[in-house]
């Protein structure tokens, strides 16, 4: 139970929901909670919407007021991506989420995205299920 | 397995520990694991002292330093929550919290509490218990 | 299932991958989520690459230049910690991993750290195990 997800740039952010609710629909498992986990540390998982778009770029741009790409960061001289890792390591690889009729219990303007800070890349996203 | 928390003001911080603890005694179980999941995309669910109410309000403060309310957010434009939307991102909808002895094996100084970013509204919290 | 660690530092991140996996091989436990939750107000759970111990330095400067010690913070005057504080709430007390073939299913560049942003202090890990 994992898939793969393809960045196309630097920092995006790109919903996952599909296939998260298309693994839940073949397990049978209708109530319980779903481990969405991303093993990569320079990526992370979040919740919010993006019917408006602009909130996805909204966010990334918050996110590199907050923490710039590059700020004299010690790990840059080896890999030039500590941004990104700091990135990651506050917004977390990973969400814990309802399961209720067979799907994610999701409130209506909320989808589940990976974020990617170090694209583009091919990320693994594992997903388990646990029946309540 | 839900209740409903009104919040009262444009952002505030509401303890809903003993209402999930009242939850896990009506079920019966003793040890496991407990998710708690607001279903809104401008809230979110932190975990942290309150006894001095102040720790709130600094909390407040200083995410309202680090994502201000209005930034020039392109979602400004639309829904003028832009703001909201992005603290939500960034604190995420849920905790997962260990059970022992039929509640919450929270810290002395921890209590959850529902962050609202754009109150005052009424905010659905999501509470699925497993057994380990 | 929980274990202590201590930090020698103000702000620190331990590595505690080892202790976890040493439980989950114990119990015997082949595939499902380990929950790890810190009962503490002024520290947290991050996943991120020590590898370059770097990293943590770069991480640990960065939350201090989001969230500075100290900032005028109400709570300073009672307990001179309201920094730590705020960066445990947004950091968070837990995460929760996939188990698969008997330990954490990690990325290469990912381990499992305790955030300590208020030692030098003893702190409490509990571990919970879930079988999917």
């Amino acid at each position: 139970m994992e898939f793969r997800v393809s960045s196309t740039k630097k920092q995006e952010l790109i919903d996952i929901t599909g296939q998260i609710n298309n693994i839940i629909r073949d397990s049978g498992i209708k109530t319980g909670i779903c481990n969405v986990y991303v093993t990569h540390a320079t990526a992370g998982i979040i919740i919010n919407e993006n019917y408006d778009p602009n909130i996805c770029i909204d966010f990334i741009n918050a996110i590199n007021r907050v923490i710039p790409e590059h700020n004299s960061y010690l790990h840059d001289r080896i890999d030039n991506n500590a941004g990104a890792h700091i990135k990651s390591a506050l917004i977390g690889p990973s969400e814990t989420i309802p399961i209720r009729n067979e799907k994610l219990k999701l409130g209506t303007w909320q989808s589940v995205m990976l974020a990617d800070f170090d694209g583009p890349k091919e990320r693994i996203v594992i997903i388990t299920l646990i029946k309540d």
